[in-house]
């Protein structure tokens, strides 16, 4: 290990208490019967960010918020004219989901700043490290609403999406937070790319693929982009269980029949070595309608594909709407999909990954390359050609659920990684 | 046509008016906003019970009810010490059904009784027109309540089961409508077998098999019994989007695939022309829990495996079962398949048949014969060693929907089958 490596692990390893009481503190905003749940634009997420305020403050950070609320905490820099380094991830959680994800990319930004105060480093340039707004997109069904809001790519008609649960609109919920949705509909920025060097995000990673690794540390190789039918509809014939099967149009059963087809076409991509995810998460006979004997008329479900390549999903897509003009045809239905929604691929900085590795190396933590398994606000700095890259911290039982198992070392672990790479950066 | 065919047949062509006039008047006590409901043991199913009573009393009949509330309408014959006829079938709907699944079969006797009484035909026995309760299984999920009620044969833990809807037992529902769930307890017997000398029900097709054949009517080969799981659930693992598929123990691809295997089989037992049918008619993710972004954790279904053979239903049960455990090993996930509930097969009585046939020919109405698609009251009488048969009405649209479409001309026609059969039966 070089010196400086060995210096920065001591500050890093001196942080453990600050980041445990914040992710204690961030449990407690969260609170919900189950798990943690921090609602974006909501009680939750607004606790989550007083709280980061608080510790940011504690740092001597200067803080500012703003159109879409989100929080920007700075270290100041000697040149303050100089392209500025973010270190950013989301407060808000799904609901009953777990403390960690998206918190501890916050944390170990405001840790890696401590760390290196700590260590009597001072940075060239302004370290940013930025609290994102809405970046679960099971409560709007839109993707990275904090960071596109910053970037000024916020889609059209983005604002007036209500969230699912209490049925008001994005702009609504921004306007209680503080945020102004009159500027955000101007699609005015807040964040210039010119004026950054680099999005570095610290996650935990949703999969177990690190647990297989036995690593504790992955170095992103890039995020997927997606295609979406968040209320896709199956209309077949609502008919009374009696009904040979020769005059059945069974919308559950071509619902079984989507699912299945999706999974053997999952199956033929990982056979291949192509790497993609399908998930249908909704799957659902109407409960108003449904019962014993009858055979369902009415199937609902969403549909969430991703790949790491344009090409790759555009042949997902094409194959997806060939199964479905293949059930119709065989089982009598019609597909009517809904609304489509769509992200962009985030490619990782081939810089930027090198430098990681080239960290991570100096600090003899073993990594692994991985692309992410799910989607991350660093796709929209990726799309607004801001150089990004990011770190992925083993966790034993996924995300987006109450046992998300992340270790104190493993993260600072990723934190001493963040720590030195942001030491030669800034 | 014989002499008396052609007597029976304008006797029966002039209760147009009569019929007409009492499936308004079920129509008007079952009005829903959509189609009709006439909720078993509750306000719909009273009001039918009514109306029939009333239509009964305008012929003369005698009116009585049981411990499970069934009502009773007996034309006295002239020993009322021999062995009698009933001709019954069930006044409750689904939720949002038709207006003749159940009400045509009391409307047919009705219309008969009074054809023969304007015929100056007088029954030798008595005949009784049964109004049957709760026969629709979608709201109990009870096969056969009011038939097994007055049977004496209604299952141990019937009484304690609750309206799917209301939330009370049947026990409860019973008492509001003036039986004696006590008595049902005790499971004291209404109706004896040994004095009954055959049950006939006249129903609406539930498939459109005569639509098919360009027939009216259709004379019943037997009817399905089944095995039932009204309250399965499969247990995987609720997890994030991003998770792999080889880490993944997806709840709504299981079901996906147990569907998807019923299907195939069913699809084998018809290429070999063995009748079966299954339906599976709830099949849904948690509305509390799914979303978007969640590989569901938890899926429920419901199962209805029906079939005409014993032998046939125990082979499908344990084709069944096999299913259930490969995808089990395969996905990862446990099956939680909940109550078992079954019905016997129900077997038409061989001598009524052909009587039911003979009576066709003489009155010149071409009929095919039909393995019942559904399950029906005649059932627990065949099932009770009474002699059974039963005649179907040509339907367009299935059954337990509003668009049901029984044409008067093809409820005279099966009708006409009734009044001859009865003629020469009492």
């Amino acid at each position: 290990m070089t010196v400086t490596a060995a210096r920065i692990a001591a500050a890093v390893a001196a942080q453990r208490a600050m980041a445990t009481d914040l992710f204690d503190a961030l449990r407690r905003d969260g609170a919900a019967n189950l798990g943690v749940t921090r609602d974006p634009y909501g009680p939750g997420e607004q606790r989550g960010h007083a709280t980061a305020i608080a510790a940011a403050r504690a740092l001597g950070l200067e803080i500012s918020h703003d159109a879409a609320a989100n929080t920007y905490m700075t270290w100041p820099g000697r040149d303050r004219a100089a392209k500025r380094v973010i270190i950013g991830s989301h407060l808000d959680s799904v609901p009953n989901g777990g403390n960690f994800d998206g918190a501890a990319g916050v944390v170990a930004g405001l840790a890696a700043v401590a760390a290196l105060q700590r260590a009597k480093i001072s940075p060239a340039c302004d370290v940013t490290i930025m609290a994102i707004r809405a970046e679960e997109s099971i409560w709007f069904e839109v993707s990275y609403i904090g960071s596109r809001g910053a970037l000024g790519t916020l889609p059209d008609g983005a604002l007036d999406v209500r969230r699912r649960d209490t049925n008001r609109t994005l702009a609504e919920h921004i306007l209680d937070c503080g945020g102004d949705p009159t500027a955000l509909r101007a699609k005015a920025r807040h964040l210039d790319p010119a004026t950054l060097s680099a999005y570095l995000e610290v996650h935990i990673e949703q999969a177990p693929s690190l647990i297989e690794a036995g690593k504790k540390v992955a170095i992103c190789t890039g995020i997927p982009g997606n295609f979406r039918y968040p209320e896709a509809h199956i209309i077949g014939g609502n008919d009374h269980v009696g009904l040979p099967r020769r005059f059945r149009r069974d919308a559950g059963l071509a619902g079984a029949d989507f699912h299945h087809a999706l999974d053997a076409l999952w199956r033929d991509f990982d056979s291949r070595g192509i790497p993609m995810a399908c998930t249908i998460g909704r799957f659902h006979t109407d409960a108003a309608q449904h019962g014993l004997t009858i055979v369902p008329g009415d199937f609902f479900f969403s549909l969430d594909v991703r790949a790491y390549d344009a090409a790759v999903l555009a042949a997902l897509e094409h194959r997806v709407l060939a199964i479905v003009r293949d059930i119709e045809t065989r089982r009598g239905v019609r597909f009517d999909l809904g609304t489509r929604a769509g992200a962009a691929i985030g490619n990782v900085d081939p810089a930027i990954r090198a430098a990681l590795e080239s960290a991570a190396g100096q600090l003899a933590i073993g990594t692994i390359p991985l692309g992410s398994p799910a989607s991350h606000d660093a796709a929209a700095f990726a799309a607004a050609r801001v150089p990004m890259g990011m770190l992925f911290i083993r966790n034993e039982n996924g995300s987006h659920n109450p046992r998300e198992a992340m270790e104190i070392d493993d993260f600072l672990a990723a934190t001493s990684v963040l720590t030195l790479w942001l030491a030669e950066m800034a």
